[in-house]
Order: C-alpha cells, then sequence, then structure tokens
C-alpha cells in the first residue's frame, strides 16, 4: 500500500484531490477493507475516508475517518481545488456530474494509470499476504487431490464446495468463484460451476484463496479414468507451453514476448488458446500488469502476475494450467502444486 | 425480465439505442446470467449481447449472441444513431468518452430510472425465483436451529458455512457475503465474518441464497446463553418495530411512511436505528424500490422489498429483523423462519 508514493506523485503533478468513488478497487487497496459503501479522499498531505455507519471503520496508518452523512458534498466541496484526480475506467458519470457540480472550476483528469502502475510493483507486505494467499490454494488443490474419492465427489459442486471449505478453514475468502468444469463443461474457460455429475475425462479447476484481501489464482486439469494417448500428449504440450514463458521471465521483457514463446510451443494448437497468456494480481483477481499488445508492458521487480496457456476444444474438453507467480529478480512460482497430470479413480 | 416492454419504451422516446456495458446489473436482468465481461446492445427491435469467448452462451428469447472481439467498436457503431440510453449511475467515464467517439453526433440520454421502475415490479417468472431463494434461505435458518450445539459451532465462521453449504446444496449462490456477529460484533450492522468465537449474548446473522440470479435477503437475531428482561424487551420492541409497517402496507403506500411507522414504535430508541427501513430486492441484492426520502417511491403491484429495523448499541450489541415481501395485493412474507427470538444453548 503506497498511499505516500501516491501523496507525492500527486504533489509533483499539481493534483489538490483524489476522489475515489465504490466501488472502486482502490479503496480497497489503501483502506485494506472492502466497506459498503465509502468515498476516499486524497490529497497530497492527507487521506480522509467517508465510510457508512454500518461497516466497522479500519485502522490503517495516515487514513482519518469521517462518518459518510448526507451532507458530505457541501463537507467535501472546497473551492481552492482546482485539479481532481479520478479513476475514469471506475466512476460513474452520474458522480463525474456531481463532481463537476461540486468543484465547477476545477479539472478532472484521469490518475488511473498511475495507480495501477502504483500496484502493480507489489511491496513487502502485498508480496506476503499474496503469497499465503497461494499457500492456501495450493494446501487446498493437494488435500483434494489426496481425499478425492468417487464417492465423496460426485458433482462439479462436491469439488467446489471442498476447496472452498478449506480455504475458509484457513482464514480466507475466496478470490472468485470457483470454476469447476467436467467433461465437455472444461472447454468453457469461464464455465459456471453447477450440478452436473462428475464424469470420465478431464475435470478443470481454476480458483483462488483471498487473504486479508489479496488474492491467488491458480488452474490445474486433472483427469478422471484413463487418459487416451492423445489426451495425454495435449497435456503434456500444454504443460510446456506453461513452463517455457516462466523460463523466460526477465526483468524488462515484454509480456507479450512471453505469450509469443507459449503460443510458439502450442504450435498448431495455438488457435484454440482463446484467452491471454496471464495478467497481473493484488486486490483485484485481474489487475496491472496486463499482457495486452495495446499495453506495451515489461515485467518490473515485485510484479505479481499469472501464467496461464490453455487449450480448449469446443463441445470436447479443455485444459488450462495456471500459477501466480513473483518476480524478484528470477520468476518465483507462489502457487506450488504439482503440474504433472493427476489421475483420479 | 422485461424486454419488449423496455423496448416499446424506446421506441416511444425516440431512443435508437441502449448501450449497457459490463459490470450493469441490468446485463443480468436482460441475459439472466453473470458474464465475465460483456456489452448489450437494445434498439427497438433487437437485442445484441457482445460476449466474451470465454463464457457459455445464454439461451433467451430475442436475444442474439455475438463474440465480442477487438473490432466490436467498429461493428457497433451506425451513423444513424442520434440518441442513445445510457445508465448513467453505472457507465464509467471511459466508456462514456468511447461512445461519444464512436457516436460523435448522438445524444446521450440517462434510461436507469426507467430500467430501475421496470424492474421494481416483478414478473410472475421473477416471484417464483425470488420466492425459491427466500424458501431456501428460510430453510437453511431452520436447520441452523435445528442442528446448532456449541460443540459443532465455535465462530462465527463456522455458523456462516453451515449456512452457505446448506445454500449450495440447494442449487443456489449465496446473494452476498453472509454476515454472522456475535457479542459486540453484533453491534456493526455489516460486521465482516470472522474466525470470531461464539459468545453468550445476541448473535445476529443476515444472509440470503441467489436462485437463479435472483437474491433473497433475511435477518435474524439469535440468543447464547440466558438473556436478561432489558435485553427480552429490546428484542420485543423490535419484533413489533418490524411487524408494525408490515401490517400497514397497502397500495401506493409511501415507503417513507412505513419507515415512520417503524420508528415511532422504536420510540427513544429509534436514534439507534441508523438504516433505512428496507430496499428493493431482484437480480441485484439492493435494488428499487427506494426507501429514502428523495426517491418519494410509493409500494406498486408485484414490489420485493425488505422490512428490516435494527437497533444498535455500539460496543454492546445489536439486534436487526428482516424479511423479504411480495406486495401482490397484499404483503405476503416470503422468508417464513420463525421470529421469535431464539435461545440457543
Amino acid at each position: 500500500m503506497k498511499l505516500k508514493q501516491f501523496q507525492s506523485h500527486l504533489q509533483k503533478e499539481g493534483i489538490d484531490l483524489v476522489f475515489l468513488i465504490h466501488p472502486d478497487s482502490n479503496i480497497i487497496y489503501f483502506t485494506q477493507m472492502k466497506p459498503s459503501f465509502a468515498f476516499l479522499l486524497i490529497t497530497p498531505d492527507t487521506a480522509s475516508l467517508y465510510l457508512s455507519k454500518l461497516d466497522m471503520p479500519p485502522s490503517v496508518k495516515n487514513l482519518s475517518v469521517i462518518s459518510l452523512r448526507k451532507d458530505w458534498e457541501k463537507k467535501a466541496s472546497d473551492p481552492k481545488v482546482k485539479k481532481i484526480g479520478i479513476n475514469k475506467s471506475s466512476i460513474s458519470l452520474a458522480y463525474v456530474e456531481k463532481l463537476q457540480k461540486m468543484y465547477p472550476h476545477a479539472k478532472l483528469i484521469d490518475i488511473s494509470l498511475t495507480l495501477n502502475e502504483l500496484r502493480a510493483q507489489k511491496t513487502p507486505d502485498e508480496i506476503q499476504k499474496i503469497t499465503k494467499a497461494c499457500s492456501i490454494t495450493s494446501q487446498a488443490f493437494n488435500s483434494l487431490i489426496n481425499k478425492f474419492s468417487s464417492k465423496k465427489f460426485k458433482t462439479e459442486r462436491d469439488v467446489a464446495f471442498f476447496l472452498e471449505k478449506f480455504i475458509r478453514e484457513h482464514d480466507a475468502e475466496l478470490a472468485f468463484p470457483t470454476i469447476v468444469g467436467s467433461g465437455k463443461n472444461s472447454a468453457v474457460p469461464h464455465h459456471v460451476t453447477g450440478s452436473s455429475k462428475l464424469q470420465k475425462g478431464f475435470l478443470q479447476l481454476d480458483f483462488g484463496a483471498s487473504y486479508k484481501n489479496y488474492c491467488s489464482d491458480m488452474s490445474r486439469s486433472l483427469y478422471i479414468g484413463k487418459p487416451t494417448a492423445a489426451e495425454k500428449d495435449h497435456y503434456n504440450l500444454l504443460h510446456t507451453a506453461q513452463t517455457e514463458p516462466i523460463k523466460a521471465v526477465t526483468l524488462n521483457k515484454p509480456f507479450t514476448e512471453l505469450d509469443k514463446i507459449s503460443r510458439k510451443h502450442l504450435g498448431k494448437y495455438s488457435s484454440y488458446f482463446i484467452h491471454s497468456l496471464g495478467h497481473g494480481v493484488g486486490v483485484e483477481i485481474h489487475e496491472a500488469p496486463s499482457f495486452s499488445e495495446e499495453a506495451k508492458q515489461t515485467i518490473k521487480q515485485n510484479h505479481i502476475f499469472t501464467i496461464e496457456p490453455g487449450i480448449y476444444f469446443p463441445g470436447k474438453y479443455g485444459i488450462r494450467i495456471e500459477d501466480t507467480l513473483l518476480f524478484d529478480g528470477k520468476a518465483k512460482i507462489l502457487t506450488t502444486s504439482p503440474k504433472e497430470l493427476v489421475i483420479l479413480k
């Protein structure tokens, strides 16, 4: 959490005030809580959280908490404010208009890129939390494969529930809705876990814990029954396409290069890899750094991101292997569960 | 789901196109799914969902599904479009600017109020789904009080987990993060359920199931141990302050009147009732109708809403009783769990 650095940036840029409005993940970032409703006002010297009385105030250094009242607009208004920072990709038009009314002479400036960049390079405290979230996630997976039995686990939901119970019992929450796809459901990357019966073939998992508001993200493909030679080949190819880009991780390398390496290894199967190779992870499950061509981002010290190639044969099956990694001079895999194809009986 | 009615409104108002962008709950409303990312374009005659390839397309009548691609902006652009409807309270400034670039000659018009109003009065299908969600919620509560034992339930999280498991096993999801507050935690209306040990005194629950994307919302206060006479009095007073406004529910009555009735019954304790009496429930846990003074809303046929007074003594304890109700000529309580104070041992 880099409030001081952010405030220095405001000072340098002559931004009088930054206005963050629920639901903006930057509020979670700066307050280390998930309020049900809040505004966060940051100036070069102060940070004030306007919080509903329904929530428990956080105890964060240098953050003052003000009870949110109907007259917050009057209180927040200040005619000296000339330059207001906003998060353009989150603030709604309704609040932009409210701000323009409150500060008719101020100029609105997008600070989302600055915040994204700041958040992408994690602090030691954030690294510790994400490492812990990844460790809980890996343990949940390991426990699942140890305890799996076709008697106890009959549906996709049974598998999801086992993982989620494990996560919750380890003082964490879910980072996002757990994906468990059996058989042809595994071919839909964002399959909605349901009451489908587990069947022979690939079983795709994609899940993560959130520890003290910091996320982890891991995918593994399991197999129920006996895989065919072709299925094994596809899995092994994907495995290589996941480990090779990790080997290529070095400082300042463009993320698009990692993507190219993975696709090169997938060869003719790369047309079945229908999403990007990865994304940053933090208080949001998807945050900076971005792997997109347009973003032109490169690997920096203390970036935390995923590497997750997949192959999806529509209507048949899909496989995806995903780790969350820290770059601290070299690539360090935080989700340590085994990546050999696990055969379940 | 009232796509046809909404399209008639567009026709009447001369709105060429409505642009809804993730995450807008109206997308859930019209598609009956929760996409990971999507745009929904509605004209007086058509409805097109631009969906990521990672999601499974929904099968909804009169809705065509288009694969979301990088060139969606070109495809969606149409110089004949002069009047575009947007949801001002959800669309981000970044997307407003994108729209203005795509349609430089079009006027943007806020259609959020129309959508709120449309959604507030539920269809038979929606009533059925919410009734089912409420029934699962009530059953979960009833099962908890039957199975409660201080040996099995040691922490707030144990209680939450029991309720959530029940909900999930009944083909539903959580409508929102379950609130379980024991002892002084019950005094924080939006307490974050944690590993706090259950202690003697009030145990506040606030939870709900979401069945096929439709929510339910229920709160109950339990007591562990033997309540004092004062505690019993507070509970009974609250009970009256919850049932009396329900008795007063009639067509066209302003929601603020229900609020007044509840506060009148709370008497000197009404200053400890720090939130509004209720809110509408649908695909969102909080949606129209609004109980606020400003909204000036009145009870209409097929409104579904909560009645939930609370008394919170900061640092001591809090109690809240909440039901989800349907108005179909008279008030019908959908969350049928008992409201007498349940004493747990």
